[in-house]
């Protein structure tokens, strides 16, 4: 399976860097509202197609979830979790950070079998798979030990004094909007708190970060809802969007979030 | 001189990359104090040297000036404006925002002549020669218009209300960690509003900005000392540091800046 979502990740790489290179004023174009809720664009369509035509071309075995066309039921146990790219709007305005995340699970988070993430403007990739580990290309996670508190927080409008009071007890702070990035980011060990967090209000979607959270589970790591502080689950469902609290360690969570 | 700059700088980018591949546990590893006054890495020499090797053996008619090295007098009357690696602390983390840096001025901010900036995690690069323009790769810079106020705003300990103020009314918020690409996103238009900013203090050296300095010049845009708003002018010395804000529009400035 890993080899397939590998294939498939960079398929979607190819197509993306040449509609990039060739179409890269018409990328960001509104085509249509995804089964997710959020605007679909151009270059949302030529990734999640070049996806969908695979799995039918190969035969995979999995249903599909898919940010802008939902739920393929194809009559399979397993269902292929995509983020055909996270962080759009990073890839339509060239700035250099957005992914594409794959997932299997049965269930949701909850039952998450293999993950690939590939960073598709520098082809660097992460992956795992359920108790084997999880890896940044051939190794092991998690691999850098640092003393400084790096924060990767989502910044906006609704960014509140407790936001602000993390900034200010950081070391550095990175807001690179591209969550799956970031939170393999804290699986690898270079970003030691991760927030996405907007008041009353969910962020993220199962395809954003499906891969991720295997891959930060793998890393020895934990995905927290940051209101009630339980481990983070989600079901099969496009529409369902969660805040999100991760680390490494506990501690810092408890240090920097207060619980 | 261009044709030279590109050259030197994929120079860097293959001995970088090489170093991060074979010897990442070390690339942080603190070497000495840099003449600009902060912990050189090994990662920050070996880039380095690249550039000095270049200039001796090609006999590139220009002195040197280079964050880690300070000045190199070649008795010529150009001077190279090197920074081997802006975001070190990314590279030696692999947060993939890093660049090269590379400008050509006579006295400093105010006469530069050519510039070259490398995105060494992509490979993608932005150069501007005075008076012909900005470009990213082969097109004409700025090519992209969004309504949207994407604002770039270096963060930490000392960040306080008027940083707070900036994300609350701003539609997004990046926080790269490397001021020369964000720098150059601004001139290219992805970017609205740049802002590194420390009260009483300075962040920015001129071995960081230069290059993108000229290309958002080039581009039509203006960086100014957001203590004073006159337009920024540093000389050759890497010891002086500054504030910087930057757009190409000064409304925006005044908008979120207020002044």
């Amino acid at each position: 399976m890993l080899d397939d979502l590998k294939k498939i990740a960079f398929n979607v790489k190819k197509v993306v860097e040449e509609y990039l290179e060739n179409d890269f004023e018409n990328a960001g174009e509104f085509v249509k509202m995804g089964e997710d809720g959020t605007p679909t664009t151009n270059i949302d369509i030529v990734a999640e197609n070049e996806v969908i035509e695979y799995i039918k071309d190969k035969d995979l075995p999995v249903n599909l979830l898919s940010e802008e066309y939902g739920f393929m039921d194809r009559n399979y146990e397993r269902t292929l979790i995509l983020d055909p790219i996270d962080g759009s709007f990073n890839a339509e305005n060239n700035i250099p950070i957005f992914s594409i995340s794959l997932a299997v699970a049965k269930e949701g988070l909850n039952d998450l079998e293999y993950a690939f993430l590939l960073n598709i403007s520098n082809g660097k990739y992460y992956w795992a798979e359920k108790g084997k580990g999880a890896y940044f290309m051939e190794t092991r996670l998690p691999r850098i030990k640092s003393n400084k508190v790096v924060s990767a927080i989502r910044l906006g409008k609704e960014s509140d004094e407790k936001v602000f009071e993390i900034i200010k007890n950081s070391n550095k702070v990175r807001s690179l909007g591209c969550s799956s990035l970031e939170m393999a980011m804290v699986a690898e060990g270079s970003i030691s708190f991760f927030l996405y967090y907007k008041k009353n209000y969910g962020i993220l979607r199962i395809t954003d970060i499906a891969a991720s959270v295997l891959i930060l589970r793998e890393s020895g790591g934990q995905v927290y809802d940051p209101d009630t502080m339980e481990l983070l689950n989600m079901k099969l469902n496009v529409k369902e969007r969660k805040n999100v609290v991760a680390s490494l360690d506990r501690n810092i969570i408890k240090r920097l979030w207060g619980k």
